[in-house]
């Protein structure tokens, strides 16, 4: 259990007091008929028409526009599993974001059950009443399975965040690194340092997007075909990335390799990124602490990113998620394909693509700009599936 | 299934596109300062502290000021059996409300199953999430158990509002009613027409609140110990109920009653309002239809009322709900008690006591004061059940 530095005069108690949502009404409520229209015996129009036609529900409900933000807060934050309650700050924080960054309404969902069913029964029972789901902090290897089955089972969009919203952002920056450095992405060499959710997920987008070769790290050292320790999730990738053979630890994969992406937390000692092929890549992601702190990364990789908003090139999920719902919804997809999340990682890519330099390989998460590019490129992308 | 009128260009459709409600954010998110407070890394603070003491949930985040309004749409309004989809702009004009005059934060539920069992472990799911929960429109007598099961298993207030809010409406009316034609609760002989989730709970309320002698029908006629075809519920009702031993139908359980309560929608003849006790109080309170027109009603009773907003003493569970959460949500409470019932009825007839008229027993549902003053003696009561 993270220990608790609790003080109401905090700043960040302060600004929590009261929590960060709200829910307002979008009509006026002024007057017996404002009454008499939104509530009864005028709403009674708008139910009857949506039980003769449920296509409507989207369009005259809020549901159209409205994401529920799901965990079980098994694996939140850098804190691990602190429970639903704890994890409700950090949804809200999330929901905020939703609606700053791309206009969709979000309810944080926080369900008191780790039990893999229980949580798809649960959300499949809750999916009338929103447009998506957003799966956050669902630990793995349980969030692949829990995304697969309500993905199967719903008709609406289903996104485990810290699978995809990673995958999207760090795809964007590798583009636009690779750029920088000159190289195809076909051509690189790359080492995921982590096969958790991000680590899993971010690899399956690499090898979509056509990265020619990765080794994939857990804890114990590089995923191949051998290793006897393997659940179903990490089996599978072994059998599809690897393709030279590595074995033994990170240490061992990152020699010579041309990127490197930390997902884990897993700190990697200086002598090895020396070993890396010259002029590559180094995205350290974890935080706080990151795989490599970023100075010693820049002394032997010509482009360095972190998950930190103290460092250039912060990989952070809010370029991604609240515009991949924003096209999502819009287009009126009923679940997020690969090339909707392809068409995400080029639309954030392409913000700064006229302006690329090494420290700046993606937008700041506040550029207002991403959201709207990455909504319509995912909703045009939704649409061309469907046409 | 009703008949839809769906037309995109009649008043109400336009006025629901989109929806009636959204969620935003209260705090700023504008700079990466707001950005590393609202959400990482400085949220983890407050996730830590609620980890380490559960307490600080519902003053950390909007879990203190929210409620779901849960519903399987089983008995929407006058609709009937609709559907969780068609029941979302019934639920979503009741968060309106909540908002509106009590303050409440209420996010529609609608649940995609009518197995009670599945309801009951789905919103004990979902309970770390809200600080109330409001069930609405589920159909008896599975709403009886739900909520039993529910009050009983979750630390939150748990409140069916078709029974509860109607009951204290209606406790608040008669008080009101009774005072106008100067009789105590304890002297009148009263008739419930109904024994849905309504019927029970206005009669289990006007028994807590001290009525003498209430008789219940239900569509085949009075409920009284013979009858063997009650359900548990009705069969307990009967037990408490009808101490004269009144047998028959309404029409014959209306005779010489001072008090008549429909509700139901089953109409009553005029002959038989004819013989109920003169200057007596006569509420009708089915929706579109009452089931004695009020016109008639004046003929014979000295108070009417309907649940109408085109005719005078509309009663509707506006002046209840908003005012009751407001006052439990306040208080910390764990449930919504008799005392807290008792002492909504009484504020809400309180606003009025002032100026009785027969055309004004009870507040506008419009009018501001009544859910803080609900509130108010709502938490009062709350805070002295603890003491």
């Amino acid at each position: 259990m993270p220990v608790s530095t609790f003080n109401a005069d905090k700043p960040v108690f302060t600004l929590h007091r009261g929590g960060k949502l709200e829910v307002s009404s979008t009509v006026p409520l002024t007057t017996r008929d404002d009454l008499s229209l939104a509530y009864t015996p005028g709403v009674a129009e708008v139910s009857k028409a949506i039980a003769a036609d449920a296509s409507l529900l989207p369009s005259y409900t809020w549901v159209g526009n409205t994401v529920a933000v799901v965990t079980d807060g098994t694996a939140v934050l850098g804190l691990g599993d602190i429970g639903p309650r704890a994890a409700m700050p950090v949804m809200e924080g999330k929901a905020v974001l939703f609606k700053q960054f791309g206009g969709v309404d979000a309810v944080p969902i926080c369900l008191d059950t780790r039990d893999p069913d229980e949580i798809v029964e649960t959300v499949i029972r809750l999916a009338p009443s929103f447009g998506g789901i957003n799966l956050e902090d669902i630990s793995a290897p349980r969030c692949f399975e829990i995304e697969r089955r309500l993905d199967a089972a719903l008709p609406i969009p289903v996104f485990h965040d810290d699978q995809h919203g990673t995958a999207i952002v760090v795809l964007a920056a590798l583009r636009n690194a690779a750029t920088l450095i000159d190289r195809k992405l076909a051509d690189l060499r790359v080492v995921v340092s982590g096969a958790g959710a991000a680590g899993v997920a971010v690899t399956r987008m690499l090898l979509t997007a056509g990265v020619g070769d990765v080794v994939v790290c857990d804890s114990r050292g590089v995923l191949h075909a051998s290793r006897g320790d393997l659940n179903e999730v990490k089996a599978a990738l072994a059998a599809e990335t690897n393709r030279s053979g590595v074995t033994g630890t990170v240490v061992d994969a990152i020699q010579g390799a041309d990127v490197f992406i930390g997902l884990s937390g897993g700190k990697v000692p200086e002598e090895a990124v020396a070993r890396m092929a010259p002029g590559g890549i180094v995205f350290a992601l974890a935080n706080p602490d990151p795989e490599i702190h970023p100075e010693v990364a820049r002394r032997y990789a010509a482009v360095v990113a972190t998950g930190r908003s103290d460092f250039p090139n912060q990989i952070n999920n809010v370029l991604a998620f609240p515009g991949v719902f924003r096209g999502a919804l819009d287009a009126g997809a009923s679940s997020i394909t690969n090339a909707m999340k392809l068409a995400a990682a080029d639309a954030i890519a392409g913000i700064v693509a006229d302006e690329l330099r090494p420290d700046a390989i993606v937008p700041s998460p506040l550029d207002p700009r991403v959201a709207p590019a990455v909504g319509r490129a995912v909703a045009a992308a939704a649409t061309a599936a469907v046409a």
